[in-house]
């Protein structure tokens, strides 16, 4: 059985993990009979939004107690994990991967990585262990192994693949069912959100990206 | 194409609706071809739970906001739902099924389901559409449809049954894997993570629900 973790950025499309993207993830990886270890970072939120209004509120969430709605309380503090617990890891997307994980949302191709997230993800590269990343997502990726030109999918949106690119990642056109591999340094990337119109769509592209993730990891 | 409701509680097990069985619910639907209309109360939340302590804390939170954060935005006040818009309607579980859509998890076999709940709910069944529950929301239908004595399930849980048959319900032992037919009176409930380990045995469960409430709307 392999032991696959999933990086979670808080609970909601607008300020934390994508919750259909996080939880197709958490029941694609079962399915495939993989254990499962959530995790997050300790602290707070970029921002918190009224998910009705689609505005930010004065508030302050922290990003691991939201997440732990998503993990039923089963999560650990990212600062506590080491790769080599374990066997691969995926990041789900929504807005929190690019708040929260890191700032893509506000500096673009000039973010930086939350730095646990880029010792962790760093940790499984080193160790020739697969990293899924799905919607937007993989601008983490970019970020942290741009210099290694991975070749990566966000959809088809100009501008944010341009972002991409510029990090320094090979970006690939990919349908909202599908996903892209990058075999050789073990990176999968599925546009979900970035693209779909409904979580029927972005299943069939997360289920693939799983499935290739576990099989990866030796699974 | 048939449409279907999902009345939703708030988002996390502890406070609100479970996340997992929500989406595993949205996801079954709309690859069964349903349109669906997610819809919560406008109001606070019973209390707010801190999802890694697993502890209430002094904070407020409105229902149809923290729903929202499942439905991605696309959500309504159930307040302005009415059943002839729909064909049927499922209810997932969580805390927030008992704690916001009714007071069963303060009141047991005494508690009092939120009125607009209880008014859609017999709109509904008086028109001869389906009525889904999942975990533990079948309290609700318990409480609303005690009188007619539904067959229902919550599992296998001695106590939480006999709430159940004290309010009129007729309990029946059910497994995760499995969902209980009132075909006459056209409820579906399944136990979910009244009883389920993991979230693959919850959706095997879910998914044969849905697709009865599916059939049974018409779909």
């Amino acid at each position: 059985m392999v032991k696959i973790g999933v990086i979670l950025s808080g609970c909601g499309v607008n300020d934390g993990a994508e919750i259909h993207e996080s939880v197709i993830t958490l029941l694609a990886l079962d399915r495939s009979g993989a254990e499962v270890v959530c995790m997050a970072p300790d602290g707070d939120q970029m921002d918190v939004v009224d998910h009705v209004a689609g505005r930010p509120v004065n508030e302050t969430r922290n990003i691991l107690k939201e997440s732990a709605r998503i993990a039923r309380g089963d999560i650990r503090n990212i600062a506590d994990v080491k790769s080599t617990e374990l066997d691969g890891v995926i990041v789900p997307g929504g807005f929190g991967a690019a708040k929260n994980l890191c700032n893509f949302a506000t500096q673009g191709d000039g973010c930086e990585a939350h730095p646990e997230v880029a010792r962790l993800l760093k940790e499984f590269h080193h160790e020739g262990k697969p990293i899924g990343a799905i919607c937007i997502a993989p601008c983490i990726l970019a970020r942290v192994f741009g210099s290694e030109s991975p070749s990566i999918t966000i959809g088809t949106d100009p501008g944010t693949a341009a972002a991409m690119e510029k990090m320094g990642a090979k970006h690939v056109d990919c349908s909202v069912h599908d996903c892209v591999v990058d075999r050789e340094k073990k990176m999968v990337t599925t546009p979900a959100y970035m693209l779909g119109q409904s979580i029927g769509q972005i299943a069939d592209g997360i289920e693939k990206a799983v499935a290739e993730v576990v099989a990866l990891a030796g699974g």
